[in-house]
């Protein structure tokens, strides 16, 4: 075996761990139900890096990048305010203490900064923005092939944009944030789904065969993405755009109804028209683990 | 002489010309009043360098950077949509044209941008985004010491952005662009000023003398700046954010209006009060030629 990198993309209900080659193709990938807080997570993350190396059958010792929710302070490899995960305290030294219990080096990143240059490897593209539609939504970039995080870790913490005075009140204290018009959370009030089936897919679904009150919310929602895409591309002009997260898992359909969206903003506009937002829009595929696969090219 | 650099600033009413050091020290300043069209704008701009030659008593045979409005193409100096200059038809030449009437190499960059690449001169930071509120609303970005274009040329085009679906229609064809709430032209149409003062001037001058209209008026208009502000803080999170532009002549009085709006969009989100970006805010000096020193530094 070449060289090879691990990354863990440790999530409030999973944790997945790949092993990446040069190439980035994905050599081997492994899940498990993630423990949540602090001990919990290591024990989690500890345990599919063991399970890689079994299914490898390779020590794996160089380093371990991980992807995980919340702020976090790269330099140090502590995280904090990952509240599903149970850590909610003050910092937590996640990269010393993975790393002495596997006996590697260990980088942690935010997971969709991991999940950014997961889509940087995904589609060969080195200057991009990935749009993360999660239960929130926030973005990732990636100009020039240099990951940006800003000067307060702030970069691409679009969902907080306010994009209408009289819009909804945001969990964040403000009003009509994208994240109110474009998430998750924004899917499961508009349109609650009683069974197993994400608001999601139940919405997609709905519309799709004529329901004309989930078609004008579908519309709406891919609207409210398109708003977020216009905001990046007016913003730093990636020449691509990567939607994910989990509301990407609809796929195709999704990436259809925001370039129909942003075809419909361009309408009346000129100026919108020429930069092609909805010709520069790609989205993950629902089977790719971009964010373990991002936090794999993080050890490099 | 030790090495110096040649910045002129083509503005639709005057070029302004400067010779500054390899610190970024201003050495010589002139200023003409542009004539428009390809011919005008080339001979003014020959004139300038002349007349910094002539200031100096130096060949200058450097590098002239130019700055200036309208869509410019970097790599092959051309620009066009600089209507206000009388170049509103193909790409215009420009740096070969008034290379070859100098004898020396010229390079063309917007004038945003320039002005951005000055306020790092200025500013003395490396991370950081220029707002230019003139007769429009746009921005520059210099992140991590790299000016940021963009795929389509389009990066910081942030007056574009729509923040308000009931907002006025914007000439670009949309509605609500933060370009009809933090410009000149939206302080001429709500301060209309009869006189030679400008509205900026007029508004704030009223406001400062108590009238309730313009206090109104005026922290409508600095609300509006500190939107375009929150825009770019969520979407790159830069150190500092300078604010320039014709309606910068207000100087510290237009930063305290801005960081007060800040406070005030602040005051119900703790998130948005983490980032700190009243602080983060600083404003040209009305007597520094911010495009024509960004314009100087090109040719480095």
């Amino acid at each position: 075996m070449g060289p090879v990198n691990v990354g863990l993309d440790i999530g409030a209900t999973k944790t997945l761990g790949v092993v990446v080659d040069a190439e980035g193709e994905i050599l081997a990938g492994v899940r498990e139900a993630t423990e949540p807080g602090s001990d919990g997570v290591v024990r989690t993350a500890a345990r599919v890096v063991e399970a890689l190396r079994a299914a490898t059958g390779e020590p794996l010792p160089g380093t371990v990048g991980v992807g995980i929710p919340g702020l976090v302070d790269h330099e140090r490899g502590v995280v904090k305010h990952a509240v599903n995960l149970g850590l909610d305290g003050d910092w937590f030294e996640l990269g010393d203490l993975l790393g002495d219990r596997l006996g590697v080096r260990v980088v942690v990143e935010n997971d969709v900064n991991a999940a950014t240059l997961g889509a940087v490897a995904m589609s060969g593209e080195d200057d991009l923005v990935y749009v993360s539609i999660g239960t929130g939504l926030a973005a990732g970039l990636v100009l020039e092939g240099r990951l940006r995080r800003g000067d307060h870790g702030a970069a691409g913490e679009v969902g907080h944009i306010p994009v209408d005075p009289n819009g909804v009140l945001c969990e964040c204290g403000q009003r009509g944030c994208l994240e109110t018009l474009a998430s998750g959370s924004a899917l499961a009030a508009a349109w609650p789904s009683p069974g197993q089936v994400p608001p999601a897919q139940a919405l997609f679904a709905a519309a799709q065969g004529g329901d004309p009150k989930a078609i004008a919310l579908r519309d709406e929602f891919a609207a409210g993405v398109a708003s977020a895409v216009r905001v990046l591309a007016l913003a730093v002009d990636p020449r691509t755009v990567v939607l994910g997260g989990g509301v990407a898992q609809l796929g195709e359909q999704l990436r259809v109804a925001v370039a129909s969206a942003l075809l419909d903003q361009a309408a009346s506009s000129p100026f919108l028209a020429s930069l092609d937002l909805a010709g520069r829009l790609r989205v993950v595929p629902s089977s790719y683990p971009v964010a373990a696969v991002g936090a794999a090219l993080l050890g490099r």
